[in-house]
């Protein structure tokens, strides 16, 4: 097995563990920043060891299209070539495919599509997927699937599930060695009962770590829990678990009741460049007038460098004014406020006082914002 | 006098300087990056200090308009609003008012603009140009003149010229303490013995320090070089000299050999941003093909973050996809670049070596780039 995982601790559902890959570990449950294209947007590597990042994702989609993954391979591999030294996770780039692309065509052998850079035609298919992300050479691959569109009929969902077990075998089968891990997907849309067969399916194949996909794709979030609910019981207790693109600070809480390991989403990144900032009160919207003169930090108990450095007011102002430094000093303090609520949990969890803490995180949450 | 100056020592025409502020002193000659809007462009405070800057240049004319100069005032002044606790120097506005506005009427009084924001209605008076500096709280305050165009007939040049000497007496008699310290500016246009009267009405009414105005306008390179040559003589050898907005690199070394103390400009950090970087042997074009597989830093002997940590396909790859991070690795590069050439100059005057550093500094760009 490529892939390391000690569990250390479950308390309440929630588990603590260290997931060892070749280019060193990390501690979960873990969020991992997005680096879409090969930098996670305004940070530097050295600034999200800094603030706590362990490991980071990249996106296959955007890579294999620009600059291509040859030419990475050529340069030593994603690590190199973005210096970042820790683990990587990659996509398959099958979401973005699914949510970027027109003129989809999904069949047995793949999915092809239009670029949305040049509108050129591509196949992507299992093995062509394991193949981009061998040629990347992240520490954690992912199997190829159909992100199931919500709302889907029950046949649709259950012939697209089905399409993805088999590529997800094709995938396992397409590897060419195993120092580079691999993560299989649990798809089923919102039926609980195709969930239960996916998730049966997947561990029947056998990978290094199990994913749910397929949420936090416009259901509402009492279904998305439900289907989290249910299925992450399911998954082997001794691997990793990873609840991909979510999401939200509650997102992330709820899951990690539920005993997933892993999380990633543009949240932190995306909203930083809008001027929405997270706190441990809830959302702050920099750009509203109240912040004009406004001579606090974001969040008075904020440790990041952006709290301990600039007022509101100056923050605000900076985002007013379309300064880049808005967006690098709002990424700074969103990951930092991300990072920390997983070291929270992580603290929590190995001292026994899990459900404690879930229960403070929403009373603060349900005081006043500042 | 609120500003101190050690001239340490002179070597073939370039001096070697340290001025004295309310905010730390600073080393001459001096390069000062632009932060327009109370943030240089992609780089933080901290940042800055670690690329060996040590005073800033911020514009009064934009800050004055967005978010206000009282606003900065009520914060504690543009220091602590922007975090930056060393030298600031503000210009005057008139500058701006000039090159970004319409609707311009200059009489007397002032100069009326229309905002290139929303076209509300100023009137900036020299008067009106020291208020806005002193809420800011420069440790250098610039006086308010007309850049004079180019080209412009001498009747226009002479009448424009004694406008301003109105005007940096109505500056001087306005300042309400010497804590701030304040330039006059010398204009005259392209014409010899103009600039030889300015220089003597702007030394004769009394200034911390001297700036050379009005070059780098779109005249030929040799004729910038012959007014700074004909004009900087003229000033008090005991007081800093400062050329406005200016410039390369090569006008850098050329200013530097004429006993100019002072420079800024936006040049490195906008040609960051659109890709263009410095180094010892010219400029480099970072989306040129040739980069797109070039394992190599930018350059092989800089020792800034961006060229220790990663290659020019990168850094190609980051720029073509218009990542943040490609204005912020650019920027690091091109500041360092800056503050290291002044470093250069000031260690070769100090050990007086100049005029060969001058050669070696040429001698470098004449080989092929890389």
């Amino acid at each position: 097995m490529s892939l390391g995982f000690d569990l250390i601790k479950t308390d309440a559902g929630a588990r603590l563990g260290r997931v060892t890959t070749p280019h060193g570990a990390f501690s979960t449950p873990a969020f991992m920043p997005v680096g879409t294209k090969g930098a996670v947007k305004g940070v530097t590597p050295e600034e999200l060891r800094g603030l706590g990042a362990e490991i980071i994702l990249s996106n296959t989609y955007h890579l294999y299209l620009r600059p291509g993954h040859e030419l990475i391979k050529s340069l030593g591999g994603l690590h190199r070539f973005m210096n970042w030294d820790g683990p990587i996770l990659t996509d398959s780039g099958g979401f973005q495919v699914f949510s970027l692309c027109k003129l989809r065509k999904i069949d047995e052998s793949g999915v092809q599509f239009s670029s949305h850079l040049d509108g050129s035609r591509h196949l992507l298919t299992p093995e062509g997927a394991i193949e981009i992300q061998e040629a990347l050479g992240s520490d954690i691959m992912m199997t190829l699937d159909e992100c199931t569109p919500h709302p889907a009929t029950r046949e649709y969902t259950e012939n697209s599930m089905n399409l993805t077990h088999r590529w997800a075998k094709r995938c396992k089968d397409a590897r060419k060695n195993d120092s580079q891990a691999l993560f299989g997907i649990v798809q089923g849309g919102m039926y609980k009962d195709l969930r239960r067969v996916s998730a049966a399916s997947i561990v029947d194949i056998g990978f290094d770590g199990y994913a749910l996909g397929g949420l936090s794709v416009g259901e509402e979030k009492p279904l998305m829990q439900e289907m989290i609910a249910e299925t992450a019981p399911l998954l082997p207790v001794e691997r990793p678990r990873y609840l991909m693109g979510v999401g939200t600070p509650e997102d992330l809480v709820f899951g990690v009741s539920q005993g997933i390991d892993m999380f990633d989403c543009v949240m932190p990144t995306r909203n930083a460049r809008n001027g929405t900032l997270f706190t441990r009160r809830g959302k702050l919207v920099i750009k509203n007038a109240q912040y004009e003169r406004d001579p606090a930090p974001l969040d008075e108990e904020c440790a990041c460098y952006t709290c301990r450095n600039f007022s509101r007011a100056y923050l605000r102002h900076i985002y007013m004014m379309g300064e880049i430094l808005s967006s690098r000093l709002n990424t700074v303090h969103n990951l930092h406020y991300y990072t920390t609520l997983m070291g929270e949990m992580r603290e929590a969890i190995g001292s026994g006082r899990f459900e404690e803490w879930r229960k403070s995180f929403y009373a603060m949450r349900a005081l006043a914002p500042a």
